[in-house]
């Protein structure tokens, strides 16, 4: 049995709540989950629910460190909400039912309906209008680091989509649109600045406003192929979220001299590429064979609310194309799409599977159902489409001028080669992990609650928001997600959990003693030192410092008879001996001191 | 409108998130409750669930800190468990059910049972249980500082009782009781370095431990009048919870030559009052007169059990004292005890309400209902009871001759003038808020979670715990409780908001710009700086100052002209003028560096 651990201030593995496993956790599909349960830093509790061991935490709050002292820096102010709330300002915005099943509701003993907070909007808003009341007051800048709940539906890959997890959010508070980007601009600084301090690479998107209901957005997303999120950039600096790319739409064509319609039969072709290969043999294109970008699919959605009603709509979109769920669930959000089953075909004769075309579709249409095109559909293009009747399709219908619809829609996927709006060349995509969003909220919030200041002119104004937020644990995860290799974790110096890694190998109790001297003095030179003193052989040792990934090696072993011990980087895997008298000013060197 | 905020380092009352109050809260019952709010440092957002505002948090984070630094300094491990917690483990050790009505229960989309945990012992097992096989991994203490969930039946006092708080809950692991032992001591220590750091006073009082089901058990009382804890101390040295006295019990006598019993008529004498009337007007004492001490009055009371049964207990005690709910509670704990209803005594007609004596009570009795007396009840005493009919008692019944009992019950009320138990002289009263709770848990979770390891035989052995909590939210009412005068708050220094307050009063610049450069001189020099830099009248501002408490007050105003400043000191009242040449060294001097 040790005698009383003393961890503080060396972390000496002998006493540390640390057991590594060998063996990847079966349900980790991703490798920061991988890592991050292998080396010991966090443990499953349910699905999307995570305990962290202490050299986890150690890691987490330098991450949190980090994060407080940038918008400390920045100037915002530190505040705390709790995580259980009650229901009335999540109804009065309308979120209590907007959030679906995404929201943890409960009662308490008096049956008062409660929720777990999975963003603190509302109670940010209803705060700053308890406390304020005039434009002097403003601008303003309120964060909290703080535990959010969210029931996500298929949580996965560890911490990097949890059910309860940690999230930095600020939100801003101005009297114009003009203090409202002064706010945001103040807040990509501070998150550049972040970023850079955690190790993280990422890129700063465009994104849509999704759900919340705002204006200009940008996502800061750390590219990994394990990421969530698809966004694409172009050579000249273009990048976006795929939710928010804009499709680059063709110029109108005059439709004097065009062709005109005509139906023909087209039987046994329910599919684009039947239909393709009917046009090209029985209705040839005068100078080209058709392609399916030459038709007009029109795929055929429910959208269900929030509060239990439904409704079909028709997406036309060329048929090389398909429908991309992500960009069209943040186009009708909070309504949530699904295919349209065979019931609901049933429930609309007219809509004849397969053959629908755009004749009978539109608000003003005898259907009534809402018809919503891709960008690409524009007045004078020509399309093959459904002739409304089985076995028949029209060829040459011209937008325009033989149907029309009730807007457009960015809901069509986005492909490599694609242009970029802003014509920076074509678009490639790649796969990240969201790890901050800014963005203008607006108005929303404090119109729903009310929250206005006196301007200037003595006029009641209501306040301009802004919402910014930085995944705190999730931010760990895509950190060990962009730094790792085959044998572990490589962590960034300033999220480490420890500075060094001392590792005494062998029996000698020389070695024990030196690296002890060597820990000791580590520590009064102001670094955080992790020694390795247990009873184990080297190589279980040297996987565990692989595994573990502090920066900073030392091995004191077999070459301390000859004075020597070595350094290695554990991110290089570059190693040199030092003598031993030279070791501390040596480490300090290799750790940037 | 202000430029942008700079908040940091210095904190410029400006661009502040603060706006104190002039009148109490409505709902505010103690005086932390009402100066917090007031001070603007805390505000309502439910009933028992409280946000914090900047002053407010830096606080709270300060009281966090130093619960840290000590937890860490003693060789404790942080870890961080979920507050949402899966109904498995809890239904494991049966808390599920008996947590009651104070559990915060929920489902997740798919159904699943969830707990917002009110205390972690299940978690903290498991995850021992989950990394650690032998005794050579022992001893381990594990802490973590986390949010907490009770949903109390009456949520009081602002953040000293609340539904959402923030606790340090640390575990201990130990082989043996020896190890337990010292787990526990050291827990003890670091319990006094911690509170004597936040600057509370506190006593160390032995405590029942509950329903968490231990034995050894030790609670820190800050003594306040607002306090929700009633104990007890001697002049020689006694302290405990008013639980945890023990009655000091006289011999028993012997039976031999005692008066025999007899029944006599005392009509119309339900109550002990109206008995001992009628017994010395009727049935005279030979020596003296009977007082209420002589009789035995027997309480009959109902206990409900979480699984939903229920049954009657009779607590017979001397007729001078009431029973202490608080006392009887932690005694039958997890059954909740309420008074016996008219419905209750129609289910047991051998009850003859106002006239029960013990002659037919106890299990072996044909009413078979439990019967637990006062430890004053020894064999030998003689007593007026009830005689079991209406308007009869019965006099010189004699307890081990005449009538017995089923076993002892700590549940009378103590009263100042009561004997310490240990010799220590007359008990005497106050109140207390808890603040820390350290105690024996021994092998009850880790029996009921099988935690076993291997000890030095290579023998399976159940391991045994310690459980050690501090309320880190409630200890900053607690501090504020006893850091007040009818001004305001005033912080200890170590967990003040900032070290020292500037005050600039006047119009004039100058006074503005020694004071800021005063301010950021102070910074320089390593103090935590709060400078109102306001447009406000100097009455507003120094009532402010009292308001907030921070221990050192500057006052940069009309005596600028002569080139002196005062400097204040919060908690006494002293004032000196100093040079401005002088400030700084003498600001620093008067903050103890």
């Amino acid at each position: 049995m040790n005698s009383w651990p003393t961890l503080a201030p060396v972390l000496r593995m002998s006493t540390l709540f640390l057991r590594t496993l060998r063996e990847d956790p079966a349900d980790a599909e991703v490798p920061s989950h991988r890592l991050l349960v292998r080396a010991g830093l966090v443990r499953r509790v349910a699905p999307g629910i995570f305990s962290w061991l202490p050299l986890g935490y150690l890691v987490y709050r330098n991450v949190e460190r980090i994060v407080r002292e940038e918008m400390d820096a920045a100037g915002f102010q530190e505040v705390h909400f709790p995580a259980l709330l009650p229901r009335e300002p999540y109804e009065v915005t309308g979120r209590w039912t907007e959030y679906g099943d995404t929201l943890l509701r409960l009662h308490d003993r008096k049956g008062g309906d409660y929720l777990l907070g999975p963003t603190h909007e509302e109670m940010f808003t209803l705060l700053v209008k308890g406390e304020y009341s005039s434009y002097k007051d403003l601008p303003l800048v309120i964060y909290q680091i703080q535990t959010k709940y969210r029931d996500e539906a298929r949580p996965r890959a560890g911490i990097l989509r949890g059910r309860e997890f940690v999230m930095k959010d600020s939100y801003s508070f101005d009297i114009d649109d003009e203090g409202l980007q002064r706010s945001y601009d103040r807040h990509r600084e501070a998150y550049i600045k972040t970023f850079d301090r955690l190790g993280l690479e990422y890129v700063i998107v465009s994104a849509m406003s999704g759900a919340m209901g705002g204006s200009a957005s940008e996502e800061f997303l750390a590219p990994c192929e394990s990421g969530e999120d698809t966004f694409v950039r172009s050579e000249g600096g273009y990048a976006a979220n795929v939710e928010a790319v804009v499709t680059v739409a063709p110029e109108p064509i005059a439709l004097e001299g065009l062709p005109a319609a005509h139906v023909e039969d087209t039987p046994d072709t329910p599919t684009i590429e039947t239909l393709v290969a009917v046009a090209n043999a029985e209705h040839p294109h005068p100078d080209r064979p058709w392609t399916a970008a030459d038709t007009l699919k029109n795929v055929v959605l429910r959208l269900d609310y929030p509060d239990g009603t439904s409704r079909p709509l028709i997406i036309g979109l060329p048929g090389d194309r398909e429908v991309d769920m992500k960009r069209l669930e943040a186009q009708v959000a909070p309504a949530v799409p699904s295919p349209f089953e065979e019931d609901d075909f049933t429930k609309h004769p007219e809509l004849v599977k397969g053959y629908i075309g755009p004749q009978v579709l539109g608000k003003e249409s005898p259907s009534g159902i809402e018809y919503l095109v891709d960008p690409r559909v524009v007045p004078g293009t020509a399309w093959i489409t459904g002739a409304n009747e089985p076995g028949r399709h029209v060829f040459d219908l011209v937008c325009g001028r033989d149907f029309t619809f009730d807007g457009t829609i960015e809901a069509a996927e986005v492909r490599d080669g694609d242009p970029a709006p802003d014509g920076s060349g074509p678009l490639h995509s790649a796969r990240g992990i969201e790890i901050g969003h800014i963005f203008q909220l607006g108005r929303k919030y404090a119109e729903a609650l009310d929250l206005k200041v006196l301007d200037v002119n003595g006029k009641s104004r209501v306040v301009t928001m802004g919402s910014y937020g930085i995944g705190v644990s999730r931010a760990v995860a895509a950190i060990a997600e962009q730094h790792h290799d085959d044998k572990g974790l490589i962590w960034p110096r300033e999220v480490a959990p420890a500075d060094v890694h001392i590792v005494a190998t062998g029996k000698d109790p020389a070695v024990f003693s030196t690296a002890e001297e060597l820990a000791l003095a580590l520590e009064d030179a102001g670094l955080r030192v992790l020694y390795d003193d247990r009873k184990a052989s080297p190589g279980v040792k040297f996987n565990d410092s692989e595994l573990l990934g502090v920066p900073t090696i030392v091995v004191v072993g077999k070459r301390l008879v000859d004075g020597m011990v070595e350094i290695k980087d554990r991110a290089s895997g570059q190693r040199e001996e030092v003598p031993v008298a030279a070791a501390v000013a040596e480490v300090l060197k290799a750790c940037g001191r």
